[in-house]
């Protein structure tokens, strides 16, 4: 019964995101008539270099309507790095007049052909996943490897399954989601040999998981699952996977299996919340809300996801070493970013318990006596075995705490501390329900939390 | 110059602390008196029995104007208990015509003769004071070794260091106190030769601190302060002494050495504080303060102040565990009793993070899942490798937990709880400034606090 409405479920899915016979041919043409510019555009270039289609489209794994074509040009080992991203430019700028440089391992130029995305990427020829000068270079391997594994069902199911783990908000290798590559999708489909066996094998993991498809791993890692690269024996693929994200993916296998269902590969957008609401829900819960806004520092997702997450830590690390107990935090960012914590406890007393040393370590005693035995602290009474004094606390509200000098002494990321140099606002109490304008909905998701 | 200083001190403590002829003398006469009735009372009984006196009159060792004579009576062994009683009262009776029955570990009859505080005490004539039946049968050995070793040199010097200790506030073995007893002062005294060797070798002393004056001791002790008790082995004389009062003492040790002043040895009684000043305590520390009063349990201190202690642990320790922080506490009687504690926090928002088990133990986190799913909580959501919900509180105020049958979970000492059953108050912020009416020098410690 089960079975049958989970393979229901499954039919369903594969009819949205199969893609077509007529929508595989447009791909086809396309990718044939940029691999023929390159290769023309290659002639006018001093080196030997060849081209080859790389990602899920060139795998047969993409999931239908997804419209990216990566090209990889390959260059000689021997070309300085200079040359190898000058030639690419170059290269990339004839096939796509229309498109304009970004920036991953080298510059690259992206751009649109007959409504795909394209992106047309240098890299070096180099003999194995082992040997490679940058991480791009891995990616023809990881190409080859799974061509010559992936039969067209496991393709199917490799589909379903990134359009599961997008459903649940956990597809992407990117440092902003911190889910499943494709690459490493793909390679879970292989393991376990299905879809659905993907699932009942996750249902069961205790993190954490090692999966090494060829053997031939040579590494430890610390990471909640570690998936040995088939192409690389000291690689996890599944590196940048946060161990909440593993945690979350055992609860949606098992929800799935228990409860199969369409919806759960529907991607969850809530309505955004207004100030109102937000209002609403800091009064039912009764928390202090703090939160420091600043200019959102331009970087890409990659970097710039890695700084709010570790600013966020410094912040709420700082502000609960204070006193300040912090319930739950978020960053988030568009043109402004935020840094959004909600206190259980946003101001304290006057004076603070401070514990000097033992007394029976005669010097260290006497000198924490004698620095406080005159001063306007309570004590040094005696406690146990140490002096202790009530003493002055510095800062007695977590406003005060953020709009002091001290925020800039916990682990802010490089480029948010630079923009938080530049300028900021602390919000507190109500002042946090304007956020609602523009970050609608981060706060639905914030108060709404689900796995 | 600090050596004739501190000899200086010690000569005027030891004017006003030694007892002179005339004193020596009364006292000498009312205990002959006394000592005589009881042989005289000893005839009507149908037992052998003698007396003897004990405790610092009888060692010489009591300061000047202390008024305490303790006669003990000794019966045969082979006395049943209730007979020894029987006697016991019928002698005291008999020797203080006006004196009133009191409970130690047997009843025994104080009163008052010629200006002098007597107790007659019943205790076995036991053989050695490892053989004992109570506490009280040892008291006779502790005297007959300090006769045999406390020369006039060193029971002055002894008299000195009661008299620091009593300044200093940590003179008593009673279970209020926690201090030191007259019998250890006086171990002390001998085991290293005068008052000023006492406190020298205090000041380095690292606890715990093992003394053993018969090299006879049989057991460890946890205690900061170990002396093995010369007339008996598995006995740890210093047992009561806090951990807090060995690291006072350490302290003013240090201090009267470093500073010799006869100040110290005057004990402290602050100026009671009003209500106004303590409202005023409590604006400049900025703090939550609450407080349970209720009525005094009829108990001796001995068995009072424990039970104050343990449900004062009980009380702050279950706040602390709710998240109201607790600063400082105390616990205060007369006729009323009353747990006054600090609060550094004392409303919390209506939500609390509860965590579950991790996601990969399965059975129990689909159990917490499931439990959660539906309600009214925040979440489930995932966090690291386990399931969160933020949940409703119970008790968003101190106030409201300390009002709750909750209370009566902690660890309150028997009759505290019983106390607590028949009725109480729960005073917050500004009312608990009404307590200086009847505390005011406890608040005035408290406000004041001093190693």
């Amino acid at each position: 019964m089960s079975d049958e409405a989970f393979a229901a479920v499954v039919d369903a899915v594969r009819e949205r995101v199969d893609p077509d016979p007529e929508e595989r041919e447009r791909l086809q043409e396309a990718v044939d008539t940029l691999v023929a510019r390159v290769e023309d555009a290659l002639q006018s270039v001093p080196v030997e270099a060849d081209v080859v289609q790389v990602g899920s489209t060139a795998r047969g794994t993409w999931i239908a309507g997804d419209r990216d074509i990566d090209l990889f040009v390959r260059f000689p080992t021997d070309l300085p790095r200079e040359e190898l991203e000058d030639y690419g430019l170059e290269i990339g700028h004839a096939v796509l007049p229309e498109g304009h440089e970004e920036f991953a391992e080298h510059p690259y130029v992206t751009g649109a052909y007959d409504g795909f995305d394209v992106d047309l990427v240098p890299c070096y020829a180099v003999e194995s996943a082992t040997a490679i000068a940058s991480a791009v270079d891995r990616t023809p391997f990881h190409n080859r490897y799974l061509e010559d594994h992936l039969t067209p069902d496991l393709a199917a199911d490799a589909r379903v399954l990134k359009a599961f783990l997008k459903g649940i908000g956990i597809y992407g290798s990117n440092l902003r989601t911190q889910g499943f590559s494709g690459y490493l999708t793909e390679l879970l489909v292989l393991e376990y040999g299905g879809f659905r066996p993907v699932l009942a094998a996750a249902t069961d993991w205790t993190p954490p998981v090692r999966l090494d498809p060829e053997a031939h791993g040579r590494a430890e890692f610390d990471d909640a699952l570690v998936v040995i690269d088939p192409t690389d024996p000291e690689r996890n693929v599944a590196a940048v996977l946060s161990t909440t994200n593993v945690a979350r993916f055992q609860h949606h296998a098992r929800d799935l299996l228990a409860d199969p269902r369409e919806a759960v590969f529907d991607p969850d957008f809530p309505e955004p919340l207004s100030a109102a609401e937000v209002r609403d829900h800091l009064d039912r819960r009764g928390t202090a809300p703090v939160a420091v806004r600043f200019e959102t520092p331009d970087l890409v997702d990659d970097q710039l996801y890695p700084q709010l997450r570790k600013s966020l830590a410094g912040v709420t690390d700082a502000l609960d070493r204070r006193g300040f107990d912090v319930l739950r935090a978020t960053a988030m960012a568009d043109d402004a970013a935020v840094l959004f914590v909600e206190l259980a406890v946003a101001e304290r007393p006057a004076v603070e318990r401070h514990e000097g040393p033992p007394i029976h370590v005669r010097d260290h005693a006497q000198r924490f006596y004698e620095k406080y035995a005159d001063g306007e602290e309570y004590g040094p009474f005696v406690d146990g075995d140490r002096y202790v004094v009530e003493r002055n606390r510095e800062v007695r509200t977590a406003r005060e705490f953020l709009e002091s000098d001290a925020l800039f002494d916990v682990g802010l990321g490089a480029h948010v501390e630079t923009a938080l140099e530049d300028d900021y606002d602390v919000l507190v109490d109500d002042q946090v329900a304007t956020l609602a304008d523009g970050f609608g909905v981060e706060l639905a998701r914030y108060f709404a939390p689900r796995p």
